[in-house]
């Protein structure tokens, strides 16, 4: 199979913009002082008010065959569909992007932005828990035609390592790792250096 | 002082906008076919190819008169200047917008990407780390004229319950949490769950 390629990159007036627009927000500060931001957003949000779900997939073993494990993929928009609530839409990705059953929902963010400084894009993380038999299966994904997903299980205390390492590698390779699975991990990671006594 | 006040949004043509634009990626898919995608993109990256550094202090006690915390602050915006590394611009901005100085780096991630499917945007997660004689001191920020930052101490085992809280209140207010802020403080509080036995 080929590798995605850029064939070419041109600026977009906002004219030609389907998806995503430019927008000028005129405000007044702390000393009453006329101001303007510069934002993109998408023009996209649905009903929801939610523009994307974030899942985080806890897979256990009911024999503690193995470690508490993660999933993670290499390419990820999951959307909320209509008359979806977020909870939904990450077990039914979930199962679509890698095949995993979630069982239940363990925890639902508030909604938070992504990059404020830059867009209006707001999102919910959700974690899900999957609990398998004994060894760790890898069922197969669910996927639409058109979509390329590769997927790697991570036990939960090497994500952060794993993450790093790959993102010294991904330039390369034209990958790169989002900013909120790597925060994730850090602050995974900061909880059991502390707690082990080796943070300095 | 007057709270910030949003006067008027309008739609921005991308010949009007001076920090931000729209790109349109042409690239072929696994399968040879032609896709496009469509990305906002800063104007100002400059040579460091980083568009932000995000700080995370850890403030700790020399005699253990408190415990482990960070500080959170309600603006931030923290850029690269010319000619500094990420770890620099890190210590110099935590002193300007909380007053704390660092006496070093403890960890500085690769390079993120913060919205990957809306944005080039990037970042670095530099984390320091404050010592403090005894008691939490609460020095003065030194801000520039215009940033009005409001800054909060919290413990590290309770910032999720604290973000929590305030994603849920913020909506009223016209404040919204940070999803890395979230994310890092979903993975701190999830290892003390795991270790702690209270992971269903």
């Amino acid at each position: 199979m080929p590798s995605p390629k850029v064939t070419s990159t041109e600026e977009l007036l906002s004219s030609d913009a389907k998806w995503i627009s430019l927008q000028k927000i005129n405000y007044t500060d702390e000393d009453g002082k006329p101001r303007v931001w510069e934002c993109a957003e998408r023009k996209t949000r649905g009903k929801s008010g939610i523009d994307a779900v974030a899942i985080l997939a806890i897979l256990r073993s009911k024999t503690n065959a193995f470690p508490l494990s993660t999933v993670i993929i290499e390419q990820y928009r999951p959307p909320i569909d209509k008359g979806e609530t977020p909870e939904d839409a990450a077990i039914r990705e979930l199962e679509e992007e890698t095949g995993y059953k979630a069982e239940g929902v363990t925890e639902s963010s508030p909604i938070v932005v992504c990059d404020p400084g830059m867009t209006n894009a707001n999102m919910k993380l959700v974690v899900v828990s999957v609990s398998l038999e004994d060894k760790l299966e890898t069922p197969d994904s669910k996927l639409d035609e058109g979509e390329h997903i590769v997927k790697r299980i991570v036990p939960l205390d090497k994500l952060n390592d794993e993450l790093k390492g790959e993102a010294l590698i991904s330039v390369h390779q034209g990958f790169v790792v989002d900013a909120r699975l790597s925060y994730f991990a850090s602050g995974y990671e900061m909880a059991q250096r502390i707690r082990n006594g080796k943070f300095d």
